[in-house]
This record gives structure tokens, sequence and C-alpha cells, in this order.
């Protein structure tokens, strides 16, 4: 009696004081399955064959967390298979594993291959790689079947990547900041660095290992070179302690004045002898202390940053003298593509493409050339960059925005998977029909893809638990370029909110439509850049007095009496030239161009009659109105979902959801407002007036919003 | 079967995937109590009897979650007494405790009476108060009963605070930046007020309702007049509607520039008639938005801030012009004694002093006057401020820093109810011998004391464990201000870490000797103001070259070849003479003088006998490596802990001491190589030398440390 009292006792204290989900969990949440499925699968995990090597043990702690999370109990490690049920992890060569002879050739150092097998007369689960990053990999694919409810009998699964390095960009500076940051502060704790590992950073480096990133950059690409002193590389040696074994590398972003800064050089000239043999210097240093670095990452002149055009030198010879200091290590430089110049007067559409096509094939094998999916920044929508198929000789690496800085922060809701699946799968021509950018990426000897993280100090990680989902689809697009954004969406709804179809439905239809809405009621039918300045939070489209051209949204829209749109045709700027031929004549023709990206590459009469019968100013009011009724159906999908998610995290979502809808309604008022100062034309029928006279939208001053450039 | 299958999933299902413990809990952790205490407390609380009032439905919430975390049942909601057991809550106008006839009239508004007792032939236990928010805090009284496993079989307590206002300053600035925060970003998140409201204010409510903490200043005293504009101001309203059931009343800090910043107007001069307008239609228009408002907090002609004195008017012209916009609402106006001048070339230490002691009688009733514990900034060590005592007319409210801006930010363990004993104890023989300053708090129309918070947005919400202790006895002291601080220790570490007496004991002990550690490896003897300019991070004696003399280490120690230490005796600047002539008699003679004040009051040559038989320079040394050694020996106690407090928090605080050590080595080795470069003398025997030249120590710049004023 008195040990059953003492049994409730224990089951009544973990139960009371239940916490609640906070979002921290994020997608290896690993909540109960249900009971038959728990029948299903238990007598298929009754035990591990242990391993002792770093990855291989975090291989099996994820196992036994999983497995004890989902089926509620703990497999144990033995050293040898003991009965039916076993999961055996290892290598090809493993003892265990190698008589069974299975295809792991074609998978590379981190594939992996999950198969249901018969070793000593037992029914065991081989996991096998040819590395062990490849063994945790498939421990977390394996532990995905079980999370996504898919049967684990009779398996035969095997996978790799399709790019070799899938990188977290984050703009955290050294103060914590985080620049597009809407997270709260950076995750790296550097004060309480070396001495303190936050057991966070064990998360981080377990989530990013579940989908496959294998390298994360720590510092901003708006560098500072004391991120390169000896005391901050002692804390970047801890955390590259804490990733070693989830098979994440670390990288740091390189200022390219820090032989001035901190070498006390006069010059930075990539072609001085000084600077080179200062970087070679420094690059060994960094490799000393850690011996599997991954890199530097640089953005150069741009934006004010030093680079090597401020000594007449071009971009290959910047990259190529960093990457000669980190080619005796296997490091890799990556450099951006994204420059555009104050005094450069051509549209800054095209200044990228004249930049860097010129230099293709002048670049080292350990140079990646790191391009933003379009040639602007990052907006709702933009047609893909056209250097993407203009370089064949050199490795491109894609560089996603996973952040929404342009997509409202952390409160919208806005699944980027379908904006990314866009990109990847449009067809650049190049060079012929039917090469896809996500086909361009993976060609190449160096392949790869960045994702600008949108992780920070918050519980829930992401800002908002949406947008962990963002994070969780760069991961599989890193993977896999030609992956589809829906499934993707629905593994990580299962994941994260349960396995209820009734849940996960709406779910999964919400995140669908959301890009799309988004898109509608902040810049629709090819419009961009529109945002208000140097926060970029809520709408500005009548900006027109910022120092430099490029950065007013009115040289983006350039509406008038006439019309709106940017003329990028052959009678405009001609942007559309550097696409292949096919693009641009697709893209140049007013009748031809998806009206998706009309005002993007045309500069088009107010009266223009659009596929809908409409005028273009009264389509331009209806898609901001649709994008106001997305969010409202967002709203109403998600009212319904209350009771059927857990409170905390519903509560959350709605009150974004609601921010949302007051933030979509003030972009489409104050879009409307504006461009119908222009137009002078009247609203169409059944849509409503602004709320309020386009100067009280003009005044609207938002200082302390998150995330700002400094 | 099948049933009890289902039963076990859901037990184990509850316990596997458990969370580690964050320190999200604070000392509200409820964890289950021993079998023995189970049976003991269960029977005593079977069910309570229903309130409906917002502050009674926060206390029987409270109730219900303490029980149930510590007792493992939740108690159940009736309409009246149901058998033995009950728990009746209410005001002594209540129907069921009317008739009990409590003696209630002496507690005031916020006390509280918990009487077992027997209502309708059945034992009950009675938690009675004058309001509603009596009973909240007597809900939370009666829980920490069971959290120190003390009876509650017959019970007759009661408690009232003794000071009216007690409240939290909040260095928080509008973009989340916290000066001198250590614990993260503000927890204010306002880019998502008013739109949403994450949980974690209500959770902030329930641990100051828990301590008696009644009022939040939720915004930086370098103020920002933006504060006061509408947008935001709904954001505040926002916060007020979750902090109202639990008694806390919201504060703002006031700009004193805000009606030429917000209002237009050419001037700020408090006996402007349109000045005092435009703080009164704000003030109105504070209150129609929230009626309950506290009241404002000001920082005036200080360190850069806009007053009065800009205008040639006094601090009181200021005040009162602030306090008559307050008084129609009921509102305070908390007025910083916190001043001093770069044009003022007497001892900072005096200016205060002589700035408001001549004002004493001149302020408005509903004006008080904050004043820091001592005359400098928080150090940690200074004498007791003079003021407390000198203005008998005026009430005074004490600050104290909660966050350790100078006693080692987040990583060093230094519990500061020591500190604050020993100030509150302190007697400052005004109007006579035996009235210590808490007397002096305690005494006047209207009584206070205030606290710069170290609440930030870390899981473990101050940075570290042990921070949480200095929130929780600001609470107590402010409660009543003659609690001692070791058994606000004591009850701190049974709530938070658990009551084996195998942990709390040395914990108990670790934190009553700690601060005394950080004094003696920082600023042994009366030091003070010895540290890094700017973020106040590690040792910088040396420093000798800022703008203002007031601020430079140099100032404070003023070390020569002769000696060290601040004359401030008749020969010096007779800072001495602001106390009362006892205390001036005492702290002005070198031989009576404390030896832990010696060299705050007193310039004394290197070679002067200490008591201990050293001379001065000797027993400097022996201080610092005491301190040192005191770090030491916290270590070693918590390395004995370690598998009897969770792992999760015990690494943690391990790698802080860690931390703390080897800071408080660079403290020492820094200190003692500047001062020795001063001394010329040599190390007693057995002190080791530095391990680095004084220059290697002055050339350490660490520009990213937290918490830095901007």
């Amino acid at each position: 009696m008195r040990r059953l009292l003492a049994l409730m006792l224990v089951c009544l204290s973990l139960a009371l004081p239940a916490h609640a989900e906070t979002g921290y969990d994020l997608w290896l949440r690993y909540r109960p399955v249900e009971p038959a499925w728990q029948q299903r699968y238990a007598g298929r995990v009754s035990h591990y064959v242990v391993a002792d090597r770093p990855t291989l043990i975090a291989a099996t702690d994820e196992l036994r967390r999983g497995v004890a999370g989902m089926l509620g109990y703990e497999p144990v490690g033995r050293e040898t298979v003991m009965g039916d049920g076993a999961v055996v992890l290892g290598t090809g060569a493993s003892p265990l594993i190698a008589p069974l002879g299975l295809p792991l050739a074609k998978l590379g150092r981190e594939g992996f291959l999950i198969r249901s097998a018969t070793i000593e007369g037992r029914r065991v689960t081989v996991i096998a790689g040819n590395a062990d990053i490849g063994v945790l990999y498939g421990v977390f694919r394996f532990l995905k079947l079980i999370q996504t409810r898919q049967p684990i009998d009779a398996l035969d699964v095997s996978d790799a990547p399709k790019l070799r390095l899938r990188v977290l960009n984050h703009w955290d500076n050294l103060d914590r900041y985080v620049e597009r940051g809407y997270a709260g502060q950076s995750i790296w704790d550097w004060q309480k660095l070396p001495g303190h590992l936050d057991p966070r950073y064990t998360y981080y480096a377990r989530a990013n290992a579940s989908i496959g990133i294998n390298g994360t950059v720590l510092t901003n690409v708006n560098a500072n070179a004391d991120a390169l002193r000896p005391e901050w590389l002692a804390k970047v040696k801890a955390l590259a302690g804490v990733f070693r074994p989830y098979g994440i590398k670390v990288y740091l972003t390189a200022r390219f004045s820090a032989p001035i800064e901190l070498g006390g050089l006069k010059t930075a000239d990539p072609l001085d002898p000084q600077v080179a043999a200062w970087w070679k210097a420094k690059v060994d240093e960094i490799y000393r202390l850690i011996p599997d670095f991954g890199g530097l990452l640089v953005k150069a002149n741009s934006e004010g940053q030093p680079g090597p055009n401020d000594y007449k030198r071009s971009h290959a010879d910047g990259a190529n003298m960093l990457a000669d200091a980190l080619a005796p290590h296997g490091g890799t430089l990556m450099w951006r593509a994204f420059v555009y110049a104050a005094e450069n007067p051509d549209d800054r559409h095209k200044q990228a493409y004249t930049e860097f096509a010129p230099l293709d094939g002048k670049f080292r094998d350990n140079v990646l050339v790191q391009v933003k999916n379009g040639a602007i920044d990052f907006q709702p929508r933009e047609p893909f960059h056209p250097l993407f198929g203009a370089m064949p000789r050199t490795p491109l690496m894609m560089e996603f925005q996973i952040t929404k800085e342009y997509l409202g922060f952390a409160t919208h809701l806005a699944y980027l998977g379908t904006m990314w699946e866009e990109v990847l799968q449009a067809d650049t021509f190049r060079p012929r029909k039917g090469t896809s950018v996500a086909q361009v990426l993976e060609s190449g000897a160096t392949t790869g893809m960045a994702g600008v993280a949108n992780i920070g100090s918050d519980s829930n990680w992401s800002g908002s638990q949406f947008d962990q989902a963002n994070w969780y689809a760069f991961g599989r697009f890193a993977w896999d370029p030609d992956a589809r954004a829906e499934p993707i969406a629905r593994d990580w709804a299962a994941m994260t909110w349960g396995n209820d179809p009734a849940v996960t439905g709406p779910i999964v239809g919400m995140m669908m439509a959301s890009r799309e809405a988004v898109v509608d009621y902040m810049t629709p039918l090819g419009l961009g850049h529109l945002m208000a300045t140097g926060h970029h939070y809520g709408p500005g489209p009548w900006v027109a007095d910022l120092a430099r051209p490029e950065w007013n949204p009115t040289y983006y829209h350039k509406a008038d009496a006439s019309g709106i749109g940017f003329d990028r045709t052959r009678t405009g700027t001609d942007a559309v030239g550097q696409y292949a031929a096919p693009v641009a004549a697709q893209f140049g023709d007013g009748k031809r161009v998806p009206e998706k990206l009309l005002l993007w590459f045309h500069h088009v009469p107010w009266g223009h009659r659009m596929r809908s019968g409409r005028s273009l100013w009264d389509e331009l009011v209806t898609r901001y109105d649709r994008g106001v009724a997305g969010v409202a159906a967002m709203q109403a999908d998600w009212t319904a979902l209350e009771g059927k998610v857990d409170d905390r995290r519903w509560r959350e979502v709605r009150d974004f959801l609601a921010i949302q809808r007051d933030e979509a309604q003030w972009w489409r008022d104050a879009s409307i407002a504006y461009f119908q100062s222009v137009s002078k034309r009247p609203l169409p029928a059944g849509h409503a007036a602004p709320a309020h006279p386009l100067d009280w939208y003009k005044a609207i001053r938002t200082p302390y919003a998150p995330g700002n450039g400094k």
C-alpha cells in the first residue's frame, strides 16, 4: 500500500505541474503515439547495439530520447543483437553490418540506408552509413517514420543529400543583436563563452542535424573584425566542440579590412603579399584551434562593406586570396554576389550579374559564389536571379532568407516553402530548356545552399511557432533542392502539432496559402521593395527622399499618372537581357509575362486590361483585398482548432494571426491610399476606402521595431 | 488490460520526455513533498471555497497550482464548506468569515491573517484580508508553509507590509535593450504588444505578488519620451491589465523634456504654466486608459538627463509640478536623489545631500524622494547614504540595485541580502541613537522601496539561478525592512532547490559568504568604483583619462606613493560632516572607523598598521586573496552537491562559479599589479605575483560586454 502510494505520487507529481508547451521542442517533440501504433512499433525497437564514437553516441542518445518520448520506454544498449527488435547502427565496415553487403557505395559520406534485415536469426533494423554522420541522419529519418506514423516493419530506405554545404547564416552581432532578427537576441551568449555552454547549443545542433544542416556561419555578413581576435576564436572553438558530433562545422564572416583593423597593415589590397600573408596566418591560427573549421563567408563592396574594389581589384581577386589561405586546410570560401554600388546608376537588378558573370571561371575551386534567390533582396516574390545558369564554370550556392525581414517579421504566418520551390523549379533555359535553378545548384564540384537564420533566444526559437517551419523547410530543400513544399509542410505539421488529420489538414492548408496572401497584401502583381525605411516594418511606398535612388520604394514601383511598374524590357533597363533568350522573351513580353511578375518587368497603364477582365488598377485593389481575406481565412481555420492543439501555442498563434490581420489591413490601406493619390482612379465597387487619409499612414513611425541594421 | 496499458502509457508519457529544469519556475517550483508530509498536509487542504473577483480567482488558481504540484491532487472549489480541510478565502466581510470576528483591523489594506478555525463544525483554514490582495498574499504565505515543510494544523499567522510602495525599476529601453541587464532582453516584447500578451507576464506577476511587490516601473530612468506617446500607452495598458489582479500597479519614467519633444513647447520649465498644463493633460490621458496607474519616476539633472536645474529651478519645483498633475488621480511621483553634476567640483559623495537636504519639507505629499543605499553608486560596499535621516519632513524611499552591475554581472554568485541588511540596520543617529535606516524608511506618510530589476528574457529570468535569490530577497526586504538576510536565504533555498538540509545548508552558507568574497576580490577595505569604463565589466583601477574627474577610478582610490584612500574627513572633503555627529565622529576617526570602510573615508599610508598586525599593503593583498579563496570554497561546496540537485541547474552554477573564479583572479591580479606599481612594495610572503605584467591587464578590452548604457 505504501509502495502503491509512492508510485501514485511519482506519477501524479510528474503529471500535475505539467509545463505548458512553449514551442522549444521544435519538430523533435516526440510525444506519445496512439496505443495502436505503440503496440505496432514497440516490438520493432527493443534495444540497440551500442556504439562509442561521438556521433554514434549522439545517434543512440537521439534514438533513446525519441523512443522514450513516443513509445514510452527507453530502449537499452547492448553489445550485440540480443533478440528481435534490435536497432543496429554503424558504418558499412562495422562487424555486424559488413556481412549484409548493403549498397552504400553511391550514398556518399553523408548518405544513409535503413533496412529491415535478419542478423543471427533475429529481425533487426539496420541504420547504416559510410560515415558516422550518415548513421545519425538515418536515426533522425527512422524517428521521423514513427513521428509521422509510417510502418517500420519492412524498411528499405536510402537517401543522401544533393548539395554538399547546407549552412545557416546567422546575421548575429557580437553584442547579441541580430540584424533582421525577430526572435530575441542571438542564441550565442558570447559573454559566457567559452566558460558556459548553454544546453540550447546542443538542442540547436540536434535540430539542425535532424534536417541535414551541416554548417553554421556564426556571425553577421556585415562583419566585425573582432570576431577573428584570439579571445573570440576561443569562444568559437567551444561552440565547434558542441556541434562536431552532429556533423556541423562552424564558419565565420571575414571583414575584408581586417588586416588593417587587426593587423595594423596600411592596406587590405588582396594582391598585396603582406595582406595575403596576414590572412594565411590568421586562417592557420583558426585551424590550429578548430581543425575542422568550415571556412569564411564574405560580403564585400556592398552596402558600405569594404572589399577588393576599394583597391581596384575584382571580386575574384578578393575571393581567391582568401580561398588560397583556406585551401591547405580544406576550407571553403563563400563569397556573396549581393552587390550594388552607390556610384552605379544602372538598374540595381542588373548589377550583380554585370559584375559577376564576366568572372565566370576565374574563381578557385574552393570558392562558392553565394547568390540570393532574386536580384533585389528577398522580396515576397521575385523572379529567379539571372546569375543562375550564367556562370557554368563557377559553383553557385543559393542564399535564401529564412528570417522574414520582408514578409512580416515574427508575427505574420508565411510559409516560405512555396516561395523556395517556385524559385528552385524555375527554368533557367541554361544551357537548355528544362534546366531548373535546382539543377544548376546541384551541378558542379562544390554545391551548397545558405539560409539566413530566423533563430534567436525566444523560447520558441524562431519568434513564432510557424516560423519554425521555415527553418525546417530550409533544411529539407538544402538536402534536396527538388523537394516540394507541400509534403515538407505535412511532415512538419505532423511532427510539430500531432498526427490528427483534423489538425494537420487545416494547418497545411494555411501554410500552403500563406505566402501568396503576404504577396497580395504587400506587393501584388510583381511589385516589390515597398517597405518602410531601415527596419522594413510596415508599408512605405511613398518614400522618395533617401540618399541613394535604389533605396527608395518609388525607384521600384515607378508609379505615375500614366501607370505603374519598372520597365526592365529592352525599352527600359533591359534587365531581361540578363536571362537566357527564351526567358528574356517571356519576361520581356507584356502579354506572356506571368501576371504575378508583370510590374517587376513592365510599366503598365492603370487602365491595362488584365486576364481577369479588370483594369490593372482594379486588379491591384482586388489583390490587396484578397491578401487581407487570406489572413481572415487563416484566422477562421485556426479558431476552429481551439482545443485540438495545446492551449499555450494555440493562443500565441491566435494572437499573431490577429496582429497579421491588422497589419495586412495597414499594408492594404496605406498602399491603396498612396497609389490612389497617383492613379487618381476610383476604387472598384465593393472595395472599401482606406480607413484613414494617406497622411495618416505616412505619419506612422515605429523607431523601435526589431532587427534593424545598425 | 487494455485500460491498464492505456493508463501506463499516460503515466509514462508524462514521465519520460521530462523537461530539464531551466530555472523558469523560480521559487514557485511546487515540487512534490515527501510522502510523510504528503499525508500530513493533504487532509488539511481538501477543497476551497470559491471566489469570483479577479484577485481572488488568482488566489485560488495559485492554491490549486501549488497543492497540485506539492500534494499531487487538485483541490476543488465549492460554494461553501463541505467538510474538514476546507480553505476559506475572503475578506473580513465575507459571510463565512465575518462571524469569526478576526482581528484584521490593524493589518491595513494589504495585510492578511491565516488561522485554523472551525466553521459549521468543520476544521478549516481561513485566509483573510481586508482587501482581496491581502487574501492573495495570504495564499502565497500558506503555500510557503508547505514549501518549507511547516505544520499547517494550528495556524495563527498574520502579517502586513511595513512599506507602502514596493516597486521594481526596470531600466528597459523601448527597443528591449536593458541598461545594466545581464539576463537577455527586456521581458516587455513591445513589438508584439498590445496584440500578444506573453504568458511570461502573468508568471512575472505571480512571482512578484508572492513576495509582496506591488508596483513596477516599466521603463528606464534614462527615459525616452516616446514611452508617453498614445501608441505606447496602449501597450502599457495591456500590461497593466495582466498585473492588476496581482495587486501590481504600473509606473513609467518621465523624461523631463517631454513637453518639448512630444508637446512641441519651447521649454520644459516646471514653473511655466504651459508646461504644467501639458503634463496635466498627459497624466489625465494616462489615467483615462489606466485608472489605477501608479505614477511616474524621474531621473533629472543627473548624468546628462534634463531637469528643472536647466531652468534654474530646484528639484522640488520639478517634482511638485509633476506631483500636482498626479495628485487628483492618487498617483505618486518618485524623484531620484542620484544627482551629480559635471560643473560641480565637490566630492561626488556629497552632492546629493548638498542639493536635497535643504529641500526638506518642500515636496508635495505625493512625492517620494528615491535615495540609493549609498552616496556613490551601488558599489559592493558603501556606507549608508547620509540623506537617510537628514530629511525628516520628506518621505524617502530606498533604491537598491538588484541587477549586479558592480558585483559580477550574471555569472558571479553574490547574494545581496547581506548587503541590504547591513545598510538597513545601519544606525543613522537621526534624530537619535538607534534609528536605523529601516526605521527612517518606515516613518512618514508615504513609504517605499525600489529595486533595479535583474529580470530579462533568459529562461532563468535573472541571468543565473542564484540571482533569482536577489529578486526574492528584495521583495522580502521591501515588505519588511527589518528582515534578516539569513532566514530569507533559507526560505529561498528551500523553495528553489528543495528541502534537503544537505542541500540547503551548503547553499545558504555559500550565499551568506558570497558578497563579502566579492568585496574582497574587487574593492576591499572601503575601496570602490574601480571597474572598467562604460560596461563596468572587470577591473580598471588605473583609468584616469575620462572627461569628468569623478568618472575615473583614480578619483576614488587616490593611490599614490604615500598611501591609498579618499580623505573624506574634516581635513579632506568633509563628507563625514553630512552624517549625524556620532556617525561623523566614528567615520572620521581613523582608529574608530570600521576597517571595511577605512579607505572610503581616509587616505592611509601603505605601511599603516591594521588590526591584524599587518601593514595596510599586506592586508590589502591578503583581502584580495581571501576573496579568490572564497570563490574556491563556493566551488568546492557546489561540487559536493552534484547529483543532489537537478543536473541542468547544477551544471549551470558549476560553470558560472568557474567563470567567477577566473574573474576573481583577474580582479585580484590586475588590482595588485596596478596598486603595486604605485606602492612599490613587495608582496607579502605566501602571496603569488600576478600572472601577467600590468600592461597585459590594461590592454584587455571587452567592448561587447552586456548591459552598457547607450
